[in-house]
């Protein structure tokens, strides 16, 4: 289930074919989850196109609106404005080994003897499961990675897997969640896609369509009044021809999507969020490159794309987290256990 | 009118006594108006606290959340943490003119033979009043800010007032709002207060408490469907005691509350936060201050009350605005001229 | 004379035709000077090419290196990446009624029926020359400014003038200075041109080509213990096809250059460094745009040619400074009353 | 060998006793070398002080001079502005493995079950030393890390040891170096230290005390022009009581250090700096923190020891270096080889 299969469609705009991020050509996801007595965990990798990214590097951009999280890469990604890698999630503890497995899998598959990869700048996302996974034990190893890589295609699932399978939202079961919207302009189409990994907010502040629905769900479930705690990653791919400076105002709109589901952007939470384009990949061997872009006075709508398929995003990995996930007793209900609630959101 | 006396209160945190931005004592705020044929602008200066600012200067920070604005004063406010001058607003081709008026301001209020004044930093922010107003003219003269200076009190008015004169917000009549929330915490009151003036906004977005409003105003006025522009500047004073980092990450939630209305930020948006507190004066005549700041853990207290703040501080801006403004044929209604639909936004 | 004309030659670059930043083909520079019993300030404006700046903007960045400045329009340059007038310089106290000058200018002479200035971001920065002028008169009016635009030409006057005149650096006489150097590469000829208002520094810190002529002087000069105060700020024009993102990283070279003089950025300065290039002019109108630019690889040349300019702009401001400028009975000496110590500098 | 060893003393301000980063009292530093056949690499770790640095954080910021670089950890302690591990140092791409064995550490060591580790954010710095190192290999094992920490002491070694091994600064062998500078204020005594990864510098562009003896040594050394590549690390630790914002401005001078040893920050160069206090550590079981701070308007003298003794730890760095580092065929020859040239920079 995704949210639109309860009757709520999200902001105006049209939706690409699979409604995910993979609408974004060359774009595809793969999992690979852990699921044990003691873990609920994984990793999720997101390729963002064809051929090798680290000598044909996508222009991107971050936002960070609140930094307490471990995310890695923003650095060299804000420097030079470019991604050379896959982006992969995982939890807080194992960003370490996961980047260690990115670092492995672009030697594998992208170093060559003329273009030897000495130096590469992994981007890896992560949230806190620790509600549902024994995290100290760092559960998730290269091979999950691998696995990751391997299982990855456009028709991803979303919900309690991969990265996503131990994470919790507003207090409810959270996870992996996409959408995408499509943008004709000047007789182009264009498709604007996001993907989250969603841990974020407090039982009680669930907001969907303006619905303060976190109310009631948190009177039901016997008030969880958490704080506003966990992370959330929000990813964003396109094709719109755009610089990483325009990328960045986009990327800044993910979090109009976000508060859209009713998040404070509390303390204790890493919100991050990653922009890239298909468009314009920077070879380096050139001695001079060319770029097109869309005229700033126009980005507007790529800013409205972006925050409406965030906002789905993350309302569908509320729809398609499943209730059965437990860690010892401890269990999150799904959004599908109130799925009455939702007939007024519409 | 204010948004409360249609019956719809925002958030769930207690208000100040008179829920406007001066119920953080020592704050004060005054307005100028300039209103004929040719003009609808003015100036609205905020006093942040009692005695001198320059020599003893209030911790400050700042977000710009879309930095198409021409706001002043932001540079050596981030590099120091501090405010050393009272905040001015006016419109965006006046902000030359009401920084110099500041400056005399500063000069004349401030300068001694023992701490002369021979460096100082107004913060002057702005927007676009040019809907309702010969901007090009700049009818803002010092003389505006200095009767704002005379006429700085705790109860000020809001709607199209000083600054706000000529705003237009969500496609209705905009201009000044405040609001302000009240924290106990550890057996002590504090206080967080915002001001905007909030020019920003497509007709077709505005939200009240999640409530789709725009979309039948729209249709009723028929339908402006124009761009997100405009601007708008939102401050926050707080006696709260919090380092101008953790100033900074208070000021980054002013976001949430201007999104809560149903801004996506547009592109010609320049969308600007400034926050201080009164607390922790710095005297920069002693080798060591002091410093006490309320712990990161209990910041979130703080967030949520700036949120709630600046969502009330938009709604009462759109409430006091009065529907008499007009240049030439143009004018744009006040909500007031829609007060029955606000009956469902309870 | 110039720092060249002691033999002294800065780095390993070529210079171009008059070594200065007009040597960026459409750049001029005019001066405005007040020196009279009371005064020794001024304007000075950098035109940044031909057209209209306001409707084909220029790609720019910038780079605060210490913040303790007023510089105003960076908010807007960053956001957007775009510069849209000239860039004027004066005194700490004038950056308002300046601003407001060149507001005036560009409703003047770029603002049309059709395409109306109605908002408009100047860029002004500032240097403080309390030291030499009653900076709290604000003796520089609008037609200072005007003033500055009718005398802007290629080969302008550096030392003691305009907002130079009454800058004091590294306890001797400062102001304005500039220098540039070409780029030969892939076949094209390149220009990188600095122009710096050179106010900053203690006495003793001066160095030129790695001597600490700086000790000597101090001596000379009963050692003037003073703390690094003051501020600079450094403009790097080029025709060098760069994004934003890219001229942000060559902006940031120009710290290299202020420090090869000696400087330690101190507290009190405010070092600002602005970079716009000539290429890829951005016109609104088009809903695309189309962008050359330099393979990041072979930026290194861009960034030591930034920093040698900005170098020798510094040592020039120091060398074409005259020796009579009084304010009362203050007075700093000109490095030309040293210039037998430049001998074992070359 | 250190470089005051050949007579040359850098700047002006006193030096502490074992002019290292240890003079800060509970600062320590341990190595894990790698030195085989096919690698010359390692771990150097940095214990910041006494205790445990998760639950009594240290007030922490950083500076990114030019962001080509792996280093983690820097959005979280950006955001909180503390430092709540160890810092480790080692190759490009072994950041993900040493990542993980700090989290590893933390947990052993610093997890209890009161206040359980289930977040933490190691920073983990790196340059590349694949000139010297087989670095797709990855031979930096947890191992080699938990060995560096159990190595932690007050009097280590410089030099081509630990993370430093396979590092080539400015052509020649790099590594790692550490120096101290002693503030005396207001009746107290303080101290400012530096450690650096030396792993950046064009061999021509060597200067020390401003002699150009880069130059000269190319010439000998085959005149390698090699680019501007490599990176480095600067680390900075006070027990000057600071802000984070503080610490910022204090870190930002690590770059006047660095430039004054020759380098223009070239492109292809990750340069880093991290600075910490031991002043005013943050426990967050309190409601309300105390903070002393040194008043901005003396925190000059923090600023010129940190430029100081970066500086002065570069020039270790080169000093210490063994000459027999080899890999394969691979040489670069130690600042020793010339050490006839140094007397004339004393």
């Amino acid at each position: 289930m995704r949210i639109r299969d309860h009757g709520i469609n999200i902001g105006s705009m049209k939706t690409g074919k699979l409604n995910k991020i993979s609408d974004v050509k060359g774009v595809l996801v793969g999992h690979s989850t852990i699921a044990d007595e003691r873990h609920n965990t994984g990793a999720t990798v997101i390729i963002p196109g064809d051929g090798n990214p680290f000598t044909d590097k996508f222009i991107a951009a971050s936002a960070v609106f609140n930094g307490f999280g471990k995310t890695q890469g923003l650095v060299q990604l804000t420097e030079l404005g470019s991604l050379e890698t896959p982006i992969a999630l995982t939890n807080t503890l194992n960003v370490g080994i996961v980047h260690d497995a990115v670092v492995e899998y672009m030697i594998k598959n992208h170093s060559s003897e003329e273009e030897p990869i000495l130096s590469v700048n992994p981007i890896v996302g992560e949230c806190n499961d620790s509600h549902l996974n024994d995290i100290q034990n760092r559960a998730v190893k290269k091979e999950n990675v691998f696995e990751a890589f391997g299982n990855a295609c456009e028709d991803f699932a979303e919900g309690a897997v991969g990265a996503g399978r131990g994470m919790v939202c507003y207090g409810l079961k959270g996870g992996i969640g996409s959408a995408s919207r499509v943008i004709t302009f000047d007789g182009r189409e264009f498709t604007v896609g996001a993907l989250v990994l969603a841990n974020h907010g407090r039982n009680h502040d669930l907001m969907i369509k303006g619905h303060a629905i976190g109310e009631e769900i948190s009177e039901l479930q016997k008030a969880r009044n958490e704080k506003d705690q966990g992370s959330i990653i929000m990813l964003l791919a396109t094709d719109v021809p755009l610089s990483s400076r325009q990328l960045g105002r986009v990327v800044r709109r993910a979090e109009v999507g976000l508060v859209r589901t009713g998040s404070f952007i509390g303390h204790g939470s890493g919100d991050i969020g990653i922009a890239f384009t298909t468009a314009g990949r920077i070879n380096s061997k050139k001695n001079f490159g060319e770029f097109e872009y869309l005229s700033e006075d126009h980005i507007e709508y790529v800013f409205r794309a972006a925050s409406e398929a965030v906002e789905e995003s993350i309302l569908n990995a509320l729809s398609a987290a499943s209730n059965d996930v437990y860690y010892g007793d401890k269990h999150y209900d799904a959004l599908s256990v109130y799925s009455d609630l939702l007939d007024k959101c519409r």
